[in-house]
């Protein structure tokens, strides 16, 4: 295997200077339209590989934006990253997914991973409880975009959302349902992001001139779905027995839907179940979920749009674009009771 | 923001010699560890962030690992992903997660983009009909393994299953269940992959004595819930009506569980359905799947253990690690009909 091709081979075979082809390569200057294409077939035969490091010493950086998220395996941010990586691809770019599991420390490992190698650019879906440390990446100049994070102080251009509205929504829901033993299963994630709904939620029942005490709260369910179908049995193990409960996310609804199906019970007739994101499992879960929508595509798409507005222009402004969360009314919530 | 850090300021800040960082840095040479500790101080004062490109220049890679697979929302990749991370991370490396949708070219774009990059290793879950376009990788000199991909002729180390049988021991359970309309509903992924379960299949209709016209087959299922769930509907209006339905893998075969029970219809009373693969999802589902196990975690580790080897020992030979299909019966095939 030609293990050893240099620019030089490419110039050699291409009958073109060596600053000709770095010329090509980098974009410094233009080439014509019969030299480039020498060039072109002389890359394609030699196989040669243009080192991207070089350009990175240069001061360029990779072609890549860097996604963190705390959970790969939610659909919900996999169709974040779909609305980064179309748009990246428009530019050539590659998307560097990478899982943090919510944990802190893997967060910041990363992120000083990828500032080392210089990542064009990066979106953090911050959902742990403490803003990220981006002094390395913004030692080294990389254009930054936080997603959610509400409540943490940070400077950078950001995608936000109305977590208290959501919060508010779907408990006004439950309540003018009639239900008044109600659990918020606030789940994985930012200890801030699920205090905002709760606080949202507290807010309805003010509202609606109810008792706080008809609300409960667990931040029990973890990231398996083990752990999620666990949380299923403990509610119907509860005593009160909730007769409503609002979950961190749509698939602890999914998995307290089938694991109540599974034993059974009846959904809403035992328990009505509200969501939160409206990833497409939900509208065909076994029983079609009433959720809170948050645009999962959008959401990755405007933070890419931000990314790469810095990119362009660093010295810009930063930029806020705010989601506004929506209730989504399924059979899983059901009628009065 | 310090932008403009650089190995100097740490020297000077350190009271070493430009050469002492340097050497500290890239592990050239032992620094005593007074010096080091005043190094390490003064790179956290500094922010100072060391630029692995230089490092690539002289021959090194990155230290990230590729991970290319063809849909990162099946938990079934998001496993694979998780054995792959927890053995980069214990040596320090950064898992890059890349989402080829299962599309050749997109596929090319990456592992060009990634050898640009100079990444560190690449992992390939092939299952594309075609075999990846190596070329670029090894001409810079990349470790390489890759996941499946049976019957493509490729020359590096190797993690595999055996198809073939998976289809066998799924097929000769729902013979022997007494059922005598089939259906292979083979979903996405590799045609070659999918074609060795046929065969299987096939051989297990021979070895039973039963006619080859009892199994039918489809490669219809795309890659979101919502084409899923159409197939299902698909299914329900056949004529002559499928008993038993093998699925390509376990999302498939709960879309359809899904679709079933929320339209009222019985699993396996109307139609016993076989899953593959056994994410953790199979087991926990409205009715827990019958199905194909691939030791999704297991896959993970074991090619990041490959690749390790090879990035240890560039010379050494291509290894193959081989993992056997297992039957898990649970009761979405149900009793004999």
């Amino acid at each position: 295997m030609a293990k050893n091709v240099t620019i030089k081979d490419v110039a050699a075979l291409a009958g073109v200077s060596l600053g000709t082809v770095s010329n090509y390569i980098n974009g410094t200057r233009t080439v014509a339209a019969d030299t480039r294409a020498r060039i072109e077939r002389a890359i394609e035969v030699t196989r040669f590989v243009p080192n991207r490091a070089v350009r990175t010493l240069r001061g360029n950086r990779t072609h890549t934006v860097g996604l963190l998220v705390p959970d790969a395996g939610n659909p919900f941010f996999t169709e974040i990253a779909r609305g980064v990586e179309d748009l990246a691809r428009g530019r050539g770019d590659v998307l560097v997914y990478c899982d943090t599991a919510g944990d802190s420390e893997r967060q910041a490992l990363y992120i000083r991973s990828l500032a080392e190698m210089r990542v064009g650019g990066l979106i953090i879906s911050a959902t742990a409880s403490m803003p990220p440390d981006l002094g390395d990446l913004e030692a080294v100049g990389t254009p930054i975009v936080v997603v959610g994070g509400e409540g943490m102080a940070m400077s950078t251009s950001r995608v936000t959302f109305d977590q208290r509205l959501g919060g508010m929504l779907a408990m006004k829901h439950v309540l003018e349902l009639g239900h008044r033993q109600v659990l918020f299963a606030g789940g994985p994630g930012g200890e801030l992001v699920i205090q905002a709904r709760y606080e949202g939620a507290l807010a309805a029942i003010d509202a609606l001139g109810n008792d706080r005490a008809v609300l409960h709260r667990v931040d029990a369910a973890g990231r398996s779905v083990r752990e999620r179908s666990k949380l299923a049995d403990e509610i119907m193990a509860m005593r009160p027995r909730p007769t409503a409960v609002l979950c961190g996310n749509d698939l602890i609804a999914i998995a307290i839907v089938n694991t109540l199906v599974r034993t059974g019970r009846a959904v809403p007739g035992d328990l009505a179940i509200v969501g939160y994101d409206d990833i497409t499992d939900a509208q065909l879960a076994v029983v079609p979920l009433t959720t809170v929508r948050q645009p999962a595509y959008q959401i990755g798409a405007s933070a890419a749009e931000l990314l790469f507005e810095r990119a362009d222009d660093p010295a810009g402004p930063h930029r806020e674009i705010s989601f506004a969360p929506e209730l989504i009314v399924r059979d899983s919530s059901g009628q009065s009771v």
